[in-house]
């Protein structure tokens, strides 16, 4: 699907220089490019690997001087990165799964499709669900028993739905994602040995050995529009209401939302990141990468955390937070920096008390 | 399926008072509760949310003043998340996968299914491998070459059981777990620069490059009865003997157990745990979200972990334990609570030196 | 399949001694080992178990005195851990898959398929792909357009290959593996919170809500020989060229590779790992149990981590770290072990400052 300079431009509302007429065919790092691909060299640094590859356009940054780079058309960006979003779903050739309702997709009569649906092989659409218009199920997909998912959205091979779960429009879901699992949710006959260091904070444990008895998840999940789960990823369902994801939300593979969670909107969960049971998030959350969020706590909007934090405790709107447990971000740093000085404090400690013993010490 | 207190009641063995005759059809939070459904408000703290929802019964604590609150009926629990757990169990609508065996399941014709077994669409029963009666084996899952799932068991979709597997009755597994996958077993020709680590603590790792050898799992994994597996957590086979699961243990989504560990009864194993190869688990032991336990340490019985905690050594029983790496609870946090004193410290030592190096030292 | 001691010896250039004709079916631990098999005793310290099963001959290390332990037979071995990763090939049964391509499987005609190449019930090999010789594909697996999975390959139950994934020969692939899922790249229309925190390390983050635009990935994943790939593990594709694993690196259960990343040869990423976006890690890395790497750095060839580490920064050659963040092993060791000392360190400045203020400080 070759496209010309002067097409991309008015696409995605960009400016267009030199021979607008030129065709390409793809995107390409500049120093990989084929003579019909289209260089990325979204900064200056990138410029000058321009010359090793074929490329004759470029979508280059605002300002930049196409003509001494040999191109012979450029597309400048104000903000490159974010006109590749527009520029690589032009580009996408998609994942190829076909279109149509597979003969060996097995949908419920009573499931509702609308116009445009697509089924792949070995799929399954459970009793009462209902799929909205321009939705492509890929191959090996099930979505459960009275579940909604949303028109426009694409389910990549292997998803798992599970029932009464009900997704907004334009959800992507990577492969292997699982939405509607039970809860994680368990309890003992009498207080438990957790209950009692939850109170005591680390007294030794010598409760009684019991056994646990299942709490059923009652509840589904409840997932607004414009929302993407990752490969493998994992979203349980609620103990008496819903689980929530919020409009916009972007969560990454292998990342674990527990029961009766609520995420707000347009957050970000790197990969391998979890939530705990019945946590809340604000809006515009980013938790970096295997970042790890207690139970029953309150994250405000706007928090960002780096990779690999603890949240152990509420943490207010804005904050930049860190380490483990997580300490605001400019605090843990001071931390770091601290323990990394103590052999050195150790040291002028031992001299001061040899200095202070010495009567009449002078040092 | 509507019951009425009554039933509820005599099923649960517990207290009811009022228009025990009262029919509901589901549980619902005090505020959203409809007029047919049975408001859960197990502690008094949410007892006044009841007013903003419709229910005419609910079920409240032991000795709740049920008819100040507005209420037709209440169930009376002495500890009501544990009646929680039956009254769940009565009211789960399941999973709605539908009876019998699918005409598109391959069931191999050595198989051996006991009464009542159903088998889902795109669902697959190895040679020699046996389903005991009443379970329940979901959508597009899998049962490996002689493996055995005993009975009343519930396997989710996309559930994968290798080969040489060893179920115990009532196993339930969310969707995507797989049991049995290789254990992560490589060895090189000479000794590797992790060995060389291992030994030395961190002297540079100039070990030879070597390429690694792949050590085939021979043996399987045996899980006992009553355990719960979640979504997409694995379980590796072992080595030479099989991997172990005690009665009674409960293992949440995205939870790895890898080759040779063995877990002790009525564990919970939270999400993201990580329990590396041939590690030894207690019983009553339970490990916090993303807590990670190194190879081959014994974790003593009732070990309980907070979120997050790294275990890189043998674990006395009882012991409650928080960190990276793990030290007792308490200890982990006099230690943050130390480092967060750190500045301070080191301005006080700041100080001392200067008055020390004065003669005659005056402070 | 029985091997005589002496077919075995044979097979993997190691020393028999006794009666070599000597016939076993199986291995086992030397406790637990029946009279046909051969007892794993590879270490002075298991000899003593022998004596407890019903082994008749057992592969010892180099130098073991077997006729003093009562066995028939003995396989001697300078390395035995390595010689039991030939023996384990010989004596694995396999998962059980059978041959030919299923009836139920689905290959597109534009699919080439090698000599011998197996496809196992409700997989899916879709338009323009091509698989090599010999290569097992399991039950409901997923090899996406135009992907390639090289010869001598096996993928285990319910493997997903996304489109335009390029995999060399001698691949496996456990349960559940998922390669070629979309990278996590989302941006916004104008620089967005943590923008604003990565360069100002924790200033509060009031950056105004906005919506993530997505990255659509246009590149595959080109993996090398002789990779595995672990249960439930993913590695995305790149956003523009391929993400890249190197020839003999093994990657373990529920491991997170993200897009861009380029992995070396003959590396060990253990359960759970996470790499994010565009990390670079040369040859013969070793990465603990759940370590973290963050985005857009290089790890030098032979760095190895312990459990838990959270690369944070670029790292040297050869480097043996460990701690979050990652600081050297040793360096790390050194620094909990100040921490444990805090308290007493605490306790000795109170006492100087006492002293010190004390006119003619005595100590």
């Amino acid at each position: 699907m070759p496209y010309s300079i002067f097409d991309i431009a008015t696409a995605l509302g960009l400016e267009a220089q030199g021979d607008t007429d030129l065709e390409v065919s793809g995107v390409n790092e500049p120093a990989l490019a084929a003579s019909d691909e289209l260089a990325l060299a979204m900064k200056p640094e990138f410029a000058a690997q321009i010359a090793d590859g074929q490329a004759q356009a470029a979508m280059l940054w605002q300002g930049a001087d196409w003509q001494a780079l040999g191109l012979r058309a450029a597309l400048l960006a104000p903000r490159p990165r974010h006109a590749l979003s527009g520029l690589s779903a032009m580009m996408d050739p998609g994942p190829g799964y076909g279109g149509g309702i597979h003969q060996s997709a097995i949908v419920d009569p009573s499931a509702r499709l609308g116009e445009g649906v697509s089924i792949g092989p070995f799929s399954i659409v459970g009793a009462g669900a209902e799929i909205g218009a321009g939705t492509i199920i890929g191959p090996q997909c099930h979505v459960g028993w009275q579940s909604r998912v949303g028109a426009g959205s694409l389910l990549h091979t292997g998803v798992r739905i599970g029932a009464r779960v009900t997704i907004g429009a334009r959800f992507i879901a990577q492969p292997g994602a699982v939405v509607g699992g039970d809860g994680f949710s368990f309890v003992t006959p009498e207080p438990s040995g957790v209950e009692q260091v939850r109170e005591t904070l680390g007294r030794e444990n010598d409760a009684e050995a019991q056994s646990w008895a299942r709490i059923h998840s009652l509840g589904g999940v409840t997932i607004a529009d414009d929302v993407e789960l990752g490969a493998n990823a994992c979203i349980d369902r609620g103990t008496v209401r819903d689980t929530v994801v919020g409009e916009g939300t972007k969560i990454d593979n292998l990342v674990q939302v527990g029961h009766n969670v609520v995420i707000g909107r347009n957050c970000l969960l790197c990969g391998q990141v979890g939530i705990a049971g019945s946590t809340v998030l604000g809006d515009n959350v980013v938790l970096g990468g295997q970042t790890g969020v207690v139970d029953n706590i309150r994250v405000g909007d706007r928090v960002i955390t780096g990779a690999g934090t603890m949240l152990m405790a509420n943490v207010p709107a804005g904050r930049a937070m860190l380490g483990y447990p997580a300490t605001k971000m400019d605090a843990h740093v001071e931390s770091y920096k601290a323990i990394r000085r103590l052999p050195r404090l150790f040291r002028e400690v031992a001299a001061l008390k040899k200095a202070v013993s010495k009567p009449g010490g002078d040092g």
